[in-house]
Parts: C-alpha cells; structure tokens; sequence
C-alpha cells in the first residue's frame, strides 16, 4: 500500500456546484467491492470537513469484507427489515397511491425493499462515530454530519453513491461491542457505499421560496427562485391516505 | 428578480473533489454585499442535501441587511464576544506558545478576535434551522447540517467562504422572539458567509490513520495513507500549557 503515499487524489470530472445539487441516495449497488484506492480519496474528502474547534473528534469504521464486517453487515441487516417493515405499515406505503405501482409512493416503497433485502451485500458499511468530550446535545452532529456529506459527496466524485441512514439506533449496543468501541464514542450513522447500478435520477425538493426566509420566519426573499429545470416533489414521507 | 427564474446555476470553476478537501473555515470578510443571484445559487445547493426520509426539515434564516437582521447581527456580535473571551481564558490562548506571535495558537486567537470584533458587518448571517417531528435527540442534526456543508461548499464554489459556529446558543430565546420562530423550530447553527480576505491557506488534520478504522475501533486499514503534500495540525483546541 506505499504506492497510496505517493498517488495524489484522483482527477475531477464533476464540478462543485454541480456535485451539491446533483447527488442523491443510492440504495442500489453493482456487486462490486470499492477499490482500496478510492476508498482512501473518499475518507481522505471526508475528514476534510470542518468540526467544533477543528477537534476532529470524527472517526469512521469502514467495513468491506472479512469476519467483523460480515457480522456487522448483518447485525444491520436485522434491523434495517424490521425497522422498514414497522414504517412501511406506519407510514401508510401501502395505501392509496401506494397501491398504484408507478407512483412515487409505491417506487419508493419497492426501492426500500430491495435495499433492505439486499444490505447485508453492500460493498463498503461505514459507521461515522463522535467522540463525546461532554454530555450529548442535539447540536453535537455539527461535527460529524458534515463529513458524512463529504463522504457521499466524494463518493460521488468517484463514480459511487451511498445513503445515509440511522439503521444502528435499535442496536447500537451489540455494535459497540462487536467493534470494541470506547466509552466515550458514539455511532452517529450508518452509511452503505457502492457503486450504483442503474441511473441516479433528479434530486427533487420543495420549491425554494418554502425553506428559505429572509428576516422574520417564513418570508422568503425576492431572489429565492428555483433555477430552470428544477424538480420538486413534496416533503416526506408520504402521507397516509385520508380514507 | 423574474430573471432569475431563467437563470441557471452559476458555471463551476472548481472541481468536486477539489472542493471537499481544501475548502476551509473563512472568517474574515471583505466589506461587500453578496449579489443575489449568488445567495439564491448557494441556497438552492444547501436545500439539496439529503434529510430523513427526505422531510426536508430544515429552513435557513439568511440575514444581510435591514433593521431585522441588524438587530440580529448585534444580539449574535454580542454574545459571540463574549463566548470568545471566555474561551480564549479558558482554553489557555495566551499562555504556552500563545505567547510567541507566529505560533498556531497566537494566529488563531487573532483570526477569532478580529472576527467577533468585526462580527456585525459580515456580509451575510445565516440561521439554518430544524423543524422537529419528535423531542429532540442528538442525531436529529443529520437532517439539518448536511445541508450547512454544502452551503458552505456552494459559498467555496462561488467564489465567498464561511464558517458554521453554535454562537447562537445562548441567545436563542432573544433570536427566536426577533425572528418569529414557530415552537416546533430550532436553530441548529450561526453560519457567517462574504467574500474572503486574503487567502484559504491549507486544512489541516492530524494524519488519516488516526481517523478511519477497518474492523474493531482503533485498527486502521492499510489504505488509510494521506496522499502526498498533507498538511498535517493536532487536533484543537490548542491544549492548556503544562505548567
């Protein structure tokens, strides 16, 4: 691996801005592994990312193959199908236009399926971690969300794709144990990466003038404008039907 | 502002990759305003970030000019000074090598010093906030500061800089009251954005196999090799003398 020493950050072939409104979750993954090269650029992109006091008290357990990650893997694959079949009866996927094959609602219910089915044959889980120097707040993800977004954004750069999830909440105990974590670092995410299989499709988003204000809560400025082309959808999850 | 309906995105300049890893906190400003069709293109990067389940629950406050946020400018400009001095006391900024002018410690003290000094003049003052669903928790803050990073990306991408803080913290009621936040809003961030003065100068970061694990905590994998001309710093704060 010295050869890592001496080989500089792949070449860009995807601009910033075009990478920031561009990338989605991937849930879908060619059968794959991620070579050790690219996976060295995009956690390399991913400590990057700013943190309270530049602490970098981020740490990410990158998990690929061998005993640990299969474990791991299907620890979180456990849950994952237990907790989507809780929210896909909560959540009302099934239902009204959920009942319609080609709707959003019933896409995005068969895509979930899939992904769950399938986790325990992601080619990367990572686990981006937070070392706690005081007691929890709702604040503290300010120092380690940002280089979860770094990493799927350099993900991106590299021809990959990942979704960010909270799938190790239910089991973060047996987590811990199966990675030796210390008392004072906490799982803030699970992430899978790989390479997508399939099209990436649009971001799609409220129209901007519904999350932007400018002075007092609500009024969106004269410049909060969706550029041309811009895709929307409503804010999730799908509604339950009224009936 | 019809325009810019039919104005797309801004061309990019620099790459995706390159972007993630020399994007760096900016905390000192040139005294001009941030063109609209800028503000609009960076936002519109923030709110494409992703959030759980795509509710798209965060809002952004962007604060330039006007009685409403002047009068925010003040209450932040306020209490960030005050959370620097007590810092600056307390983390020990003046004492060891923050004697010695051209130390790390030294610089940083002026860098902050400066900026809450000059704090009411930055150009713009963004208050991304979260809309809860449920109590609040200490992951919550992966719906909402994904989005900051790339606001803060999109600023780089454009040609302005800024840095997220948590100065907010102990005016949030006072904020709250001028702004006309709803209960179920909190603020998740005090983000300042301008033009840049001066240069980025390099991030820095304590070596790459201190920060991603493979397996068990604390087993970095082989790949984990900083590609060449790393700048490398200890992780902040910079520590108390020791005597």
């Amino acid at each position: 691996m010295t050869d890592l020493a001496d080989r500089p950050l792949a070449a860009d072939s995807v601009g910033l801005l075009e990478g920031l409104t561009t990338t989605r979750s991937i849930r879908r993954y060619a059968d794959e592994p991620i070579p050790d090269g690219a996976l060295r650029d995009i956690l390399f992109a991913a400590t990057r990312a700013p943190s309270g006091s530049n602490r970098q008290n981020f740490r990410f357990i990158v998990l690929t193959d061998g005993p640990v990650a299969t474990e791991a893997k299907a620890i979180i694959g456990r849950t994952a199908r237990q907790a989507w079949d809780h929210k896909r009866a909560n959540e009302g996927y099934d239902e009204g236009s959920g009942a319609t094959p080609d709707s959003p609602k019933a896409r995005m219910a068969r895509s979930m399926e899939r992904y769950v089915e399938e986790i325990e044959k992601v080619p990367a889980l990572v686990l981006p971690c937070l070392i706690r120097h005081r007691r929890p707040t709702s604040t503290e993800g300010a120092s380690v969300y940002p280089a979860c977004q770094n990493l799927l954004l350099a993900a991106r750069a590299l021809g990959y794709g990942g979704v960010l999830t909270i799938w190790h909440a239910l089991v973060e105990d047996e987590l811990r144990q199966l990675l030796e974590l210390p008392d004072e670092a906490a799982i803030a995410a699970t992430v899978t990466l790989g390479k997508p299989e399939g099209n990436h499709g649009p971001v799609r988003r409220v129209p901007l003038d519904q999350l932007v204000y400018s002075g007092t809560w609500g009024d969106a400025p004269e410049w909060a404008v969706d550029p041309p082309g811009t895709r929307f959808t409503r804010a999730g999850p799908p509604p339950a039907p009224a009936s």
